[in-house]
């Protein structure tokens, strides 16, 4: 054999070695992956983890004992604080009728947000319909409820467009009324469905303006509520939200790690968010990117492959409101010396996994070699692997050069379900859940094989 | 201009109109689509609709409404014999334990079963892993119930794989079992989710044997089952089912039609089938792809689309036991004279599609001229043109020559809940069933503009 030919050849059978590798790892991930059994238990047994709260730190707990079980090398924690946020009683609305009669709205108030007061806020309500509008009005809101109606755009094929588009009313709308002596803002719910569930999810005041409540009303209720005010039917409006920050409090991230037989000091990180919002169980948000991640380094260990590099698997804390835990990690990283050469998360749902998104825009070089690898994954439908891609926990890490990699499910039903009451462990499939850790799995394989 | 610079502009600028329509076409479906409030009609003020049912008849009746709404030029109903299968009573099953006490199990009588009558059966249960096992016993088998414990595999990626591999101990595993003299069978539920629903679906009996009662059992109580057998804690296993076959009735297809303009007489079909098993609604299967199809006509007449060709929305009759429906509508298509060039069937539910399988075994050019539209549908998320495709109501078309297309939406989820308690309206996500009938509507388009 001609030494090209004999190059051709190992090249060749290093491919086949990896793709009978992926499969052996995908196919036992869908086969006896406990990923699932433990999102019930992170759903059922634990229930909302908002960070400071004591969901959030039996979370903590639960599943440094998870990543132990599935036969993690070490676990450890890393100490955060985060801010506390706190809903003290059921969120209530109502339109007040010119007729007197009462409509009560199903409303949720906004993370982060302050409260009206156990008295609540009553109001005459003006609808927007985005800020061009706002600021058209002017000091005419002054006094009065700002309702923000602005829909996420449906023909945006992918719903995180429409998200990013329609995702300022929740976060600025507040400070961007205050500004003009508005008393209160509603904002429409950052939903991709017609229903009866408030969405919340994190707002930010701007300093310079007073706190003002601020709330989110259910798609079906904002049509309701529009409709009533074009009728000229409605004289007040009432909220009620009792919430807060309370400061803040020690929490944690949760490392579960298995240590690299060759490049001990070469990490990669497997990670998604293990604080939720407060309304349902972050079965989507971010409980699959846990235990997808925990499932990662279980299936290592039942496979018996000894990585070369260290794995790193890490629940991230307080990303829905305030991100202590990526910065912290990205900051710690920085002073222990090691090299982080990629960062994956998964933090877009537990839906049928469609791609990958990758970035490094310090060395694009290593950004391609991860995206050679695409045709490893067609058998498991992975048909994208774009530029651009990471994760809110794990963005803090591109400071160390660190290549940043962002699972991409598909899109279609997070946003039905993102933030609501609907995030619960019956809108996850096992095998959608399943396939995500798998191709995961597969990725930080060859990412540890190959290097970055 | 040259005459070749000339066509190579005008092919271009033909693709550009072609990426604009699709695009107005999926946008305008994803914006203003009807099928979800449709479908919601049709799961909640319709319910199940087994052919021959009161619940069929009136979807009968409800499509035809809708088709007439959405415009179609004529509406009009094919007649054709079903067979009525009636369940007529709560199906029960239980444990008779050694120690005396009873442990009900969830189960299904399978369609088309006869039942076991009031009274019910108490018998010896064996289990058998697959119809090997069952051979090798033999005539140990006579005077029980057979158990066949088979699941679904879970490795494979697509999920209609492991259905139709796991398919045969439903559909024959009675008469299999009734050869050795088996008073009944219980059948693993074809689920791929470990929960307590049964999944029901069409069995058949070879004429030569007895026709014993069949049931479906949960894949949890399935596992509980076997378990028990294993501890041997199991003295008899009782089932009851009263059901089976009442003769056959009367029923309909229902078409929709927009007449084409220039050929009239070239027919191109999209359709769903009409009927669905009567644990549920039938959500997915399949009252999805009827709406779907019903969009189509929606968003030709909304866009002022005027087509060449004669488009038919077909709402199919008996798909799930008999399949009487898509028989009766290709004898009358080869009856009629008209040109069926090409049709297309979404039976795999009302999920995110992901690709068109196409198939024209008599004439590969025409299945070829519809995957070269492949990178008009990338947008879309449509990453697969594979070849083999159609639908179980639109296969019988292919002696007439009929290019026949099958929607692949994703495949991860459809079994979890497919013919069981858990195919409600409430599983199915507008964004994902509009974007399908985006899909499928543009494909109709692209066939209406260049033939097949």
């Amino acid at each position: 054999m001609s030494l090209a030919a004999g190059l051709l050849f190992a090249s060749f059978s290093q491919a086949q070695e990896d793709s009978v590798m992926v499969r052996r790892i995908v196919e036992d991930i869908l086969s006896r992956g406990t990923a699932y059994e433990q999102l019930r238990f992170l759903c059922k047994q634990v229930g909302p983890r908002l960070s400071g709260s004591a969901g959030g730190a039996k979370a903590v707990v639960e599943t440094a004992r998870m990543m132990r079980e599935v036969g993690a090398d070490s676990v450890y924690l890393q100490e955060c604080m985060v801010p506390k946020w706190v809903r003290e009683k059921k969120d209530s609305a109502a339109i007040i009728a010119l007729n007197g009669t009462n409509q009560p709205l199903r409303v949720t108030a906004l993370g982060n947000s302050e409260g009206t007061g156990i008295i609540g806020l009553k109001a005459e309500i003006v609808e927007v319909k985005n800020f061009e509008e706002l600021e058209s009005l002017g000091e005419k809101v002054k006094g009065k409820i700002v309702f923000y109606n602005y829909p996420m755009i449906s023909s945006y094929v992918k719903t995180f467009m429409a998200y990013g588009d329609a995702g300022k009313y929740r976060g600025s709308g507040a400070s961007r009324a205050a500004k003009y002596g508005a008393v209160g803002v509603l904002v429409r719910s950052l939903a991709s469905n017609p229903d009866d569930f408030p969405h919340t999810g994190a707002m930010n005041y701007d300093p310079a303006y007073p706190k003002i409540p601020a709330m989110a009303v259910s798609t079906n209720d904002a049509d309701k509520l529009s409709a009533a005010i074009k009728r000229g039917g409605v004289k007040q409006f009432f909220m009620r939200s009792v919430c807060g920050m309370q400061g803040e409090v020690l929490s944690h991230n949760v490392i579960g790690e298995i240590r690299g037989t060759e490049y001990p000091n070469e990490v990669i990180t497997v990670g998604g968010h293990i604080d939720s919002w407060d309304l349902a169980e972050g079965a989507h948000d971010d409980g699959s990117g846990c235990v997808q991640s925990i499932e990662v380094l279980r299936v290592f260990k039942a496979l018996g492959i000894k990585p070369k590099r260290t794995i790193r698997a890490v629940m991230f804390q307080n990303e829905e409101n305030g991100l202590r835990g990526g910065t912290k990690y990205a900051d710690i990283a920085a002073a222990e010396g090691k090299k982080h050469i990629l960062a994956l998360e998964s933090d877009a749902g537990g839906f049928t996994p469609r791609g990958f998104g990758v970035e490094n825009s310090s060395d694009t070089a290593r950004r391609e070699k991860v995206k050679a690898w695409a045709s490893l994954f067609l058998p498991y439908g992975i048909h994208e692997f774009t530029n651009g891609g990471g994760g809110a926990d794990i963005n803090p890490l591109r400071k160390l050069g660190t290549t940043t990699v962002g699972l991409s499910p598909d899109s279609q039903r997070y946003f039905d379900i993102h933030h609501s009451g609907l995030d619960v462990f019956e809108a996850v499939s096992r095998r959608e859940l399943h396939l995500g850790a798998g191709v995961m799995a597969a990725l930080v394989y060859l990412v540890d094989r190959y290097g970055n």
